[in-house]
């Protein structure tokens, strides 16, 4: 019985390890949200259209405003151990 | 021994469960290499300094050429089925 416990637990960290790496070799896409609709989502700053000196963008595919930041890059970063930021446009 | 077996394959099911809704509960970082250093990956663009009329940034985290966009989000996006592109910078 012991023998079979010590198997039950060897094969249940085995299946806890199979999914973790499963998921890291499958790869997780980044973007849960925004234009799911569009086969790629990409946009474009004309420089000259834009009002103020400094714009920064979103690179976290968490903003409100896409592709705006409105800086929710930071609770991303605090809830995933993350360090990802903006792109800051400056005319 | 059946009853036992049952309750081992649920409670295997139960813990592969559990890892799944953690790793979404948790939520998961976008950016696995790009200077993994720095507490906060912000890039500047001055759009004056730019060569080209068209240049593409990344937010998709994966480019080799980092901040600039080297077409990385097409693999991602395959491996993923993910829907990620580039910002586009026109002067
Ligand atoms: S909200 Fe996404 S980078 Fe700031
Ligand atoms: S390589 Fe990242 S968006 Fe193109």
């Amino acid at each position: 019985l012991k023998g079979l416990a010590g198997t039950n637990i060897a094969s249940r960290k085995k299946s806890r390890m199979a999914v973790v790496v499963k998921a890291e070799a499958a790869g997780v896409g980044i973007n849960p949200d925004i234009r799911k609709t569009e086969e790629k989502v990409v946009d474009s700053v004309v420089v000259s259209e834009l009002s103020k000196p400094l714009t920064p963008y979103c690179r976290c595919w968490r903003s409100g405003t896409f592709p705006l930041c409105d800086g929710s890059h930071v609770k991303h970063n605090k809830a995933t151990g993350d360090n990802v930021g903006p792109l800051l446009v400056k005319k």
